[in-house]
């Protein structure tokens, strides 16, 4: 069975108490049970973590390298200038997949600048909660690519 | 039946001959084929149109306004550039999904702008062929969540 | 009797349905057929026609150099980035007035810079529909005062 | 009767003397003549002033609130860095209406950015002293229009 | 007999009447006339072809693929903004040759960035109409090299 | 007792009237006599003057250098173009504090750049009326660390 | 009675060691005593903390949110690029003011640009410890205001 | 004999009070005594006003066209943004000299750039009060040169 | 004895697993060991620490102040952004030198630049793990050119 | 006979031994060799120095004015920055073509721009050795237009 | 008795030969004799140098040192880019002044800027020959200056 | 034995007299004995030449790739803007090590940019004379690794 770790930055402990017109209504308690869910139907087992620690959120990436097929990462705030996560990103071979609920272009021009997605797989902006759910099918069908 | 029109634009029609370390060894008519069969098993009807044509892309867009549902739309290079397809987007109600075929954030720097994303609902990059399906998945949630 | 001919480019196909906060509610019909009627008072023929194609307004603007007084252009979008249309204007020998419905200057900063302006004769913007009469009659004024 | 403030920034009193391959052989008093027999025919009373210091166009800017139903302003090389008659623009109801005589966009790159632009009605830049005269005209249909 | 297509873009059909100071006299006919008997000589097969029509000449670059030994292209104002041409020319396996009748350095500044030479063998300008002949024997000379 | 002077910009003399949701309803009259109470229980003499006038406020700094023992000063505008005030202020002995009554960082961008920023003391923006006075406790603490 | 949180962020803790010219001679421990007493005057209760990680003080904002009724934050360097600290401060409800001891706006350009300043009530720099005190006096107005 | 303008721009009356360092002890007054002796030798008669105020500047700029030979302008900080002083200078036709005290190319960055430069005959900077005595001396040679 | 503090950044962690050949095949523990025997060698105590954690860094760096003769620092990608750990060096009185084992000018644009060089000593890049023990030779001639 | 000097400058002497997957494999002596040859099939004389001395190639530009129908010149690295070779060109007049053996807008950024292009005849790039065959071809038919 | 040295860079043993609407008809030759009558009324001995090779001015520079009690430096286009030219300027101690025959700031933009005006004691700009004198003049008086 | 080139450019002839507070006392003489004496030790024998020349040090680069093991260059001033160099370093096969003395990234920002980074081996600055025994020893292991 396919592993796969969803890490999520900054603030993001903070979904359906922060900007709700900006984020939803949901906490990210309830979209990583939905997203669990989801999973399992495609034959994924999941584990999520949440912190608000550049440095963690690099310890956690460097783990993942032995113990799960691909990372689906929404890195909030860090996506902007966290090189520092860039490395680690580029430092692992499992593969990693760039997540944004809101539509990062359609917000402050700093938003408009990911100084990972040169070393990401692909990235996914603007659906939401089931971005994540897009991730995990988009990782699915990159590793079978890459196994056949 | 939920309608979907997706566009492809500059260039596109040249997919399994150009440059295939970088777009696959795919033709479009064979990725859209392979759409369309998953589109049906989610209930959606595809259309699907190409052309080099910055005009022949905003007349299509407006069309479609009042016929499909939504629009998933890889505008290739115009991405870049055209404003006008921006306004053509902005024109219209139905919600456009953005996507790109590689991560256009891991080529050369010109393609790190799109001027369309600040009015399209999500922008999908990097999966390859399978980032069209992951549009249609993402369009069905977008619509069932302002239709409730 | 002097001719005029009155260019509209991209997406003003649709005013009247396109963002009427932005744009008001009149249709580019509804326009020219009051442009029209003023023009006639001011004793000039109005011709006028519109595309959302870049190639078929240079096209046009080719052939009114000589059957044409003079050119109103509104170029949308266009205005922003095509120096093919400024080469265009700079081809012939009728003169050119720039108009924009909206204050371009007070909307998205990629809609301050007009690559056209620097070969125009004047530019009118932010009057609504009625610019287009302006420009009419700074026209008539700029011919009489070359004629003289 | 319509009442309209024409404000003449720095230099301008020079017209005539100054430069007359770009601003033209007349006076700003004959251009102001001129203007005020078009505008009594279009019911409208034109009071105008001309002043070469920033707090003075400020200071009259503030007084034509109550007293006048709009302001057209050529302000001259102010344009360009004077946020502060930006400000006072913004600090009252009477809409204004920016002028050029020239077509700023055609001269030097520091004439080509209106600090002013943002905060007026409309720009007309291009077409001699006729340009008043059409200010005019665009002020009175956008109070129509306002007042209906 | 090697076979090459000779693109011509925006306003190159006015040539000879447009802005002569800069372009000379001749018209796009007599140019291409005088190039296809200097190319005879050279045993040589020039085909041309001019559109003012961005998608046109997206077009004609993708049939060349299989026709032509490879393209002369002067694509005009194009040059300075079609990232859809410059896909279109990475796309095909001909050699592109890109020429300028002026030289585009000693002009307005937007004339100095080419958005098409990373992608062409080789960039000829300022030479007037004999440049098409120079690319020819470029090109000839380009070819032979890569058959040896 | 000390002797601090309150200098107001262009523009000022609108407050209670310009832009409400910005400024407040308070008009200057207002906040400098309730500045002048709470100046009176810190045993603080105020003196206050507004001018639209760049050259009057320089006359001012300079002739305050002998009078008072420091300086509020609310620019307006003026904060973010005029090098002539910044000069004044460093030409004088007295220290000055630079007040603005909003966020000027929340706002448009030209607002983020002050010239006279790297000449003052200190800066206090965002607290409308009452930065005034935490401007004069500021000044007090600052000449008494001096004189000790 | 009021509760304010005072934090502060990386190498606060070296004051009163650190560069002396530039932050003076007074321990953190100091300064926050002597707010302490100024701040029971004023009957507001303060609690403050100080770390050189991130993470830590992105934690403590959001803790916050339920417990205290505003932030006085000297986020050190960390102002200068923690887009993190700035979603941290948009995500609660609290309102935030920003302190910095020295006057950042004359020391080292990269000093000059706060990425918190958009999201913060008001700012106050360049009064030394003082600046605390005049945060808190802040503070009470705004809060006062708003309950109003 | 020949008369000649010196026009002394902002703050420029602090000389002596105003940064030593920079500026010399000398005040405005013996600096202009000093020039008038050394012009009377060189049979030229100096006339000298110094305001803070832009317009003042303007208007005296206006007036001297037809009552001085040329004028030499130390402009002070109105140097690095007065368009409007640039345009007084451009619209007489007396020539106009730059004098600057300090080597304005060894201070601050924004003192680098003169918005004056290209409307004047030349630039003196960096010599101190003798820099006006070297710009009388440049005038002499350049309206020698122009009369011959 | 001399006490050295080698510090290594985010990612340091992986070397020898992390893209090989740009760094190496070498562990950092073999690294520090080598290093480790030759410091000896030069008799310099050489004590060691890795962390992904800014924060850990700062304080580490804070500590150092009283028991290291000096720091060798390799920040890893924080070199880029963290002004952080830029002011936890400038707060301290041992100097500090930035090692980087791969050349930083010839990789991606954004590690050409470094927020510490400026309160560094000194800067090596481009040896390999040799660099650390050039530090270390470097270290040791400063701090006896300091004490001489 | 018509005579030319081309003129090679820093690094060209090093052709056939430096990077020949960009320059080739021919020395400069041969490819000199080779061009010789064919000018004298279009009865033109070739003479050719190369220098690795900015001033050693300004000199030889100076004297070719009166010995030299007009220069060919590959300036290698200096034609990224050298004003004073720029300068040179622009002091005779004999006209002057710029040669480059590869395509220099397909490389590092800094070889896109060239100090020389504006004040050269013509621009040749990416057609290796052949290229100065090419530019003796173009200079040919200058020089005979300007002679008719 | 005093003695300066004059330097003249690139291309200035081109005068008189070299656009004359710019730089005059005098030769270099001419105007250093003028120079040196002028010099010798005023107790100076002149001795002055031109050449192509930045490194031979360098050398020049360092010999002076010694020998002459300052320089005078028309640097010609070295002026624009030679950072070496004001290493050379700063390693000595006998003051240099800048002299430009044209006024540099209203001719290209890239003459705009100087790498050597913040070494120098003063720069003399658009008086053309006499600029040499002026230059004499104000050594004089900065040497007189210093000796006091 | 390993034969090394150590190559000074513009100005450090006038080392020890020069700028002591940034550059020492030492003669440049003095620091290639030391040097020379060191290297001994090391089993490496050191040529040393200095020139103000930029195309004197690239005929020593060019004639050093045969004749020595490696290049030891402190270029100076050069370092920041001479291509020419740059190309002559990639031209052969012989590593390069660039050496500064002082700590160029903490002077002026001009300092901070290297032109010859890309191309050499590694880089050393800040270290004084020191650097350049540190250059040799990483000489030493790089070149040992290679030949491993």
């Amino acid at each position: 069975m396919m592993k796969v770790l969803v890490l999520n930055g900054p603030n993001l402990n903070r979904l359906g108490k922060r900007e709700p017109t900006i984020y939803g209504n949901e906490t990210l308690e309830q979209i990583m049970n939905d997203l669990d869910q989801q999973a399992k139907l495609l034959e994924v087992e999941i584990a999520h973590k949440q912190s608000n620690h550049e440095g963690e959120l690099i310890d956690w990436i460097h783990q993942a390298d032995d113990r799960y097929d691909g990372i689906i990462l929404n890195a909030g705030a860090f996506t902007h200038y966290s090189y520092a996560i860039r490395d680690a990103i580029a430092s692992i071979s499992s593969p990693t997949i760039e997540v944004h609920l809101s539509n990062i272009y359609a917000r402050e021009s700093f938003r408009h600048t990911s100084v990972l997605s040169e070393v990401v797989i692909g990235q996914i902006s603007g659906f939401g909660p089931i971005g994540y759910e897009l991730a995990v099918r988009g990782l699915i069908h990159f590793l079978r690519g890459k196994n056949r």
